[in-house]
């Protein structure tokens, strides 16, 4: 197979947590375990590709589903591709755009030869299968791209499970197949995405089944939708043993500040969530002390930043009683200013976490978090 | 009269139209014919006080009626001034509030002693009167204030132009002698605002009575309200005429390229407008080859910036197509890179008229100028 897609190397492993490098094409270095923000539409809401680039990141994800539907692949095409389209010069991950369909459309239908669904903007009816997902994908230009699958709700009976485990894996082996002989794989990382819900024993049964395709990544979906802190743990610690110890993980939709230590301390590499994002727009932002809430009456006169111990443009500049203004306002600028800091917060979150599994102090620095975000 | 607070020379004069520097406390130099950018609720909105200053804006303006409302006079005299809340180290100026509470407000009523208002946040009832706009001006910490004047409607008939002008005399008068008494003098430069609608015998009227109270600078209120292109050029010409030569002069609320090219032809100095803020994020940028719709189904696919000759840093990185797509998706993106762009075209615009004028050559930047956006 070729490799030139992504090669990854672990540094350094404490338990199942590991600090590695993930090497992608054009030379960009993504150092995990990596949070990546969200770009559902070719755009990280909020911010500019400078600003994300200024941060740090070096790769975002993109939605399949939303870009598809607009500005759709005709235009996407003659781009050359949407890091191309958006001006992005990091790396780029989508996903398969089967959740969305599911997620946002009506009429939705799982068939055997994929997704039946129709257009949230227009109501047009699409359909998205194992290999219209890749052939998406390969326009998009995306460095990681994932095969469709069918991610069951929680809870869910075992039948529902099975099937979507059934269905999920001969979607992935024909995701494989058609990888290899379009030769997608000359430029795009596929990544087996593992399923099973909280069920530990289909959880093993999809991570070995996945494994044994051998490819270049492994996705774990169907976790943080609902299910209980114990169960999400213990379905990542059950994939962490039966995937295969030298190719990067990737946690999708996930999450949340304790989730994200959770999930490296069971062996994760890659996160994307739109909570740093979203919850900025509502007003809500990640600091040393915890969350916080812009919107907060009792900020109104305090001319302290967001977080004193943040280094962020926009703890330097701005205050709590100013931003809260904007928000209470309605101001663009207290989206911008918002998302930038979460942004900021994340990123410096992720470097931080990384050297303490470098250091050996990562069990201290993931009870301290878990202990700030708690109420999270 | 302490003049510390504003000092203004005329460099280079070529008939009406002048480039002069305006000097304000803290050192701040702001070359005229000058656009001011217009921040409403202490931010112009979708961009950010670093993006205003690396543009090379000196000089913004503010909303009264807005701030006092919200976030009010309480936290932005906590804050000590508009400036320090939000963290902008250029000058400020601020209207009176009057207009605002006039046409956004229900119920308002103009009075001898002001004009009464209820908010159109909550609903309750204020008065701004000379003295009261004069004090909330001082809480906020603008370099340039604005007296209360009554700004009448285009078309009024004679009467209510009289009225007009009776009412705006006798706040002036009362606005100087409350300025000098309360010592606001000495850090805040009080404007003369000119009244009289597009008769020209009431104009002059204004101008002369506003001229003889030798106030540190000169608005021109109640234009571009709706009156024809020729009455708004004779009516400036009149001001124009009757105005200390000497003095800065301000047009309120304009405006459109065309009309900053007339009104700098016939000796104004400074303007102020919405409109390319505004624009930009209903999609509607300026080039060098006129307006140009962002949501235009014609640009999907092109790569080309939104203006070749334009070197902001929109221009350089983001393509039509990909802006288009913003725009068409709602993403907030799409209003920053646009204001950004428009500002930033502004400044340049404005940049090089200055430039015309001080190389004699503004009546050929005029000419090519209201040529291009005529159609505006």
């Amino acid at each position: 197979m070729n490799e030139n897609h992504l090669t990854f190397s672990i540094k350094k492993k404490v338990n199942s947590a590991r600090a590695g490098i993930l090497k992608l094409k054009n030379g960009i270095e993504v150092k995990t375990p990596v949070f990546m923000p969200v770009g559902t539409a070719a755009s990280v809401k909020a911010v500019s590709q400078n600003d994300i680039e200024k941060i740090g990141y070096k790769i975002i994800l993109a939605n399949t589903y939303h870009i598809y539907l607009r500005p759709g692949l005709e235009i996407i095409e003659k781009f050359g591709g949407v890091k191309k389209f958006m001006s992005w010069e990091g790396a780029l991950l989508t996903d398969s755009g089967g959740y969305q369909a599911f997620s946002l459309s009506e009429f939705t239908k799982y068939k055997d030869h994929g997704v039946e669904f129709k257009s949230h903007l227009d109501g047009s009816s699409h359909l998205f299968s194992p290999e219209k997902v890749l052939d998406i994908q390969h326009i998009l230009g995306s460095d990681i791209v994932m095969p469709i699958d069918d991610c069951a709700p929680y809870p869910a009976d075992e039948k529902r499970l099975k099937d979507s485990l059934k269905r999920t894996h001969d979607w992935l082996k024909e995701s494989k197949e058609i990888w290899l002989e379009k030769k997608y794989n000359e430029n795009q990382a596929l990544f087996g995405i593992v399923q099973g819900g909280v069920n530990l024993k289909l959880r093993k049964e999809s991570s070995q089944f996945a494994a044994e395709l051998d490819l270049p990544g492994y996705a774990l979906g169907g976790l943080s939708v609902g299910e209980k802190n114990n169960e999400f743990i213990e379905a990542m610690a059950v994939c962490d043993e039966h995937l295969p110890v030298e190719k990067p993980r990737y946690l999708m939709g996930v999450g949340s500040i304790p989730e994200i230590l959770n999930a490296v301390y069971n062996g994760i590499d890659m996160m994307d969530c739109v909570l740093p994002t979203r919850n900025a727009r509502n007003g809500q932002v990640f600091t040393s002390k915890g969350k916080l809430n812009l919107r907060n009456e009792k900020i109104k006169f305090s001319d302290e930043p967001i977080d004193k111990e943040c280094l962020c443009m926009v703890c330097k500049k701005y205050s709590l009683g100013y931003i809260r203004h904007l928000h209470k306002s309605k101001e663009l600028l207290a989206y911008h200013l918002s998302t930038y800091h979460n942004l900021y917060f994340m990123f410096q979150f992720m470097k931080n976490l990384r050297e303490s599994i470098i250091n050996d102090t990562f069990e201290d620095y993931r009870k301290k978090w878990i202990g700030i975000f708690k109420a999270y």
